[in-house]
């Protein structure tokens, strides 16, 4: 109860939030699950229950919970700064000096990339939205001014601003909000297991992609394509790792054809895939890095958008008569985000959590394949890094067995995470996790799996 | 100079950060301003220069800089819970307080307002592009699909998304970013001193105004338009007021038509025009308010979306139909954000920082009529709450006086906002400033006048 309404905090909530997406009949039904207090990898709830997070919130506390250098680092810089904006020049040092790493972080890591300078924002969202927005800026200074249409692939999850929500390729976000928008077009989901053909092979499946692309691009005319945006790994959509060669050849075709690649490293960044960026594990030669949650560990909202050298040129050359570039955000830069950022890339690197994801991932599928992988539900168990997936298999259309199960694994003191597109289960710890947790954690999947069990098989029928 | 790379930090700066809203070559030629502390409304650059910060950063640092109660608030909640999603009706306790407190607070002060829930994002460009996806959702629901049009001003400010941007009525904004969308208009600009008549009144000048609007609305369709988004107060354009009589005219226009006002209060919300909210200085009733800035004196970004209570129950009773409500931000919510707004209205009301802005306003007012009223460069002095407008005149069409005052006034120790529509500095101190520093900082100004006056006399030729 609180001292103003006598309505206990659950009542409190379900008559005041519009929780983000959230059923409201079944939050008015069930009410909210309030969480209280996080520290590493456990989560507690205010029943006093514990849980082992294994979704890291979404994809976002890489170094996990509750980090005291963080907390410092932000008081501190608060307390210093508590607000700078970075318009007409403006700036503060935190700032500079997190620009000056993350170039110097993606140098360093992703060989092959150009990269010349980062603008910041506040969330994934906003980072792809000022992608979509750059593309059209850089095309138009270029002279080119129907080359704006923007290819994302079926699946993909890249935020939830209209244009942003409109990259996205999972059809029940659009449902009634009137997206995608016009300019963005949408080529087939790169999942083999899913969607690949009986009989052929994942070579075969890859080379189907891109003449699917291919094809998309020669209807639509080469000139009024601006870019192509990919995940590395394809997040929400059901971590779907790209099929054999698959961003190799992409991005021969998006080279021959003069079109930008926008890399979504929202949840891929920051070690996710056991390096540094996604794009140094594939091989990505991006225009426009997209960076977001693991970037502060999501201790404040924050992103980072790195623009490749070829189109920072074009807006530089143009400067003189285009005048301001007059795009931007109160909070871009903010000096206690970045002074977060920068404590979260010292322990990233003092602890070698890019390498810790890459000696873990292994052990976390190996732990769901010897609990999970013998099960009749359970079709394809895979990962990168810590990030890792259950997909279940041989269900009817439309149901969703991995809902049950995650409502289980609750139960069983384990958060993961069941998307929205195919029925998959998703892992992607704190990078700080340990092997032991791991174990524990694939434990109670295993119990979670076996007490869903009976409803699973209702679902069958 | 830093350890890594033997640059000073301005240089790093320029090699490195892609500033919001500023100009490329200004920025290689001049370098940036390197801020590093800010007290109260005193700010400090490297140079050991400090300032009187009349801009508030950008109109956000409400309770002014280095609130050390905010830095705890932040950090214990940091500790406790470093982050908490929203999403499937996940919560936390600060996040679910903030949203009771926020809907009582607009109950309580804005008449006639029927409001039901709050959503949270994380800056004033997210939640105006909330409302455009959310004016869809509302129309869809209602069975009114062709019902999505938005009205903006000429000269509103509200974001830079795609979407935010596109009700932004600034047309410098939108040039070679493909902006505005096909589904927004624009009506003219409310402000009496520019766009009056000769011999019209004011009154006649509403009038006018509403009769535009009117038309518009016949020529386009009534069913075709789904919203209004109106700035109380336009901040960005100009500090313009609404001229007499205008927002009980344009409600019953809306009323008839059945057409939802959308209230941007980002700049006008947490007691800049006196009252909490400009909903309740200028009697609006809205369908969604969209609040930013001084949620948390921009110690953190956060937004919040309160939205009416006939646009829930449309989405409510929808609940079972639609599912899940498929919009939402990873940090919506996020409790450390939420305990800063908590701790943030603590101020504000135990320093009735509302009423000291009303009070304090006619002094800003009267301090900068005394001394720059008579310059022959100022055609208009306004101003609400601590939100005041110097408004230059009789320059050749495209001249920027005032960003040769705001330059000046830089070096004689003011911040000030040189905006980007019509020759207009803006002054928008933190609510706690004090009668001396108004002043102090209105002596400053006149001073910068003064030594710009060469320079405004060659513009004026």
């Amino acid at each position: 109860m609180n001292e103003h309404t006598n309505l206990s905090l659950a009542q409190m909530d379900q008559m005041s939030l519009f929780h983000p997406v959230t059923s409201i009949s079944d939050l008015q039904k069930n009410g909210p699950s309030i969480y209280t207090a996080a520290e590493g990898v456990t989560i507690t709830r205010d029943t006093g229950a514990t849980l082992l997070d294994m979704g890291a919130g979404l994809w976002c506390v890489n170094v996990g919970y509750g980090r005291k250098e963080l907390v410092q680092a932000g008081a501190e810089a608060m307390q210093q700064l508590s607000f700078q904006h970075f318009f007409g020049g403006a700036s503060a040092e935190p700032t500079i000096r997190l620009a000056d790493r993350l170039l110097g972080l993606f140098r360093d890591t992703v060989p092959g990339s150009d990269m010349a300078r980062v603008f910041f924002g506040n969330s994934g969202s906003d980072a792809n939205d000022t992608a979509v927005k750059l593309v059209n800026y850089y095309n138009n200074l270029r002279g080119k001014p129907a080359k704006k249409k923007i290819i994302a692939r079926e699946g993909a999850y890249h935020g939830l601003t209209l244009a942003s929500g409109s990259l996205t390729g999972i059809k029940s976000y659009h449902t009634a909000f009137d997206m995608p928008l016009d300019n963005v077009l949408h080529t087939s989901c790169p999942h083999y297991f899913a969607f690949g053909k009986d009989g052929e092979s994942e070579a075969a499946y890859t080379d189907r992609l891109i003449t699917e692309l291919e094809d998309m691009i020669a209807y639509e005319g080469a000139d009024t394509i601006g870019a192509f945006i990919a995940e590395p790994v394809m997040g929400t959509g059901g971590v779907f790792l790209p099929p054999e060669g698959y961003f190799e050849k992409l991005q021969d075709v998006l080279d021959r054809h003069d079109i930008l690649l926008i890399a979504d490293e929202v949840i891929t960044g920051f070690g996710r895939t056991g390096n540094w960026f996604g794009s140094g594990t594939y091989g990505l030669r991006p225009d426009i890095v997209s960076l977001a949650k693991g970037l502060t560990s999501a201790y404040f909202p924050m992103s980072a958008s790195i623009i490749s050298t070829r189109m920072w040129e074009v807006f530089e050359n143009a400067s003189d008569e285009m005048g301001v570039v007059m795009h931007g955000f109160t909070y871009s830069g903010h000096p206690v985000g970045a002074a977060i950022a920068l404590a979260n890339l010292d322990i990233m690197e003092r602890e070698n959590l890019a390498g810790r994801s890459a000696t873990l991932g292994p052990v976390l599928l190996e732990a769901l394949r010897t609990r999970v992988g013998d099960s009749p539900f359970v079709g394809d168990i895979r990962g990168i890094g810590l990030m890792a997936a259950v997909e279940f298999t041989g269900f009817p259309q439309g149901a969703a067995p991995h809902k049950i199960v995650a409502r289980h694994a609750t139960v069983a003191g384990v958060l993961t995470r069941a998307l929205p597109y195919l029925p998959v289960t998703s892992f992607s710890p704190p990078l700080s996790v340990t092997e032991a947790e791991i174990i524990e954690a694939a434990d109670r999947y295993a119990r979670a799996l076996k007490a869903a069990t009976p409803e699973l098989e209702a679902l069958m029928k």
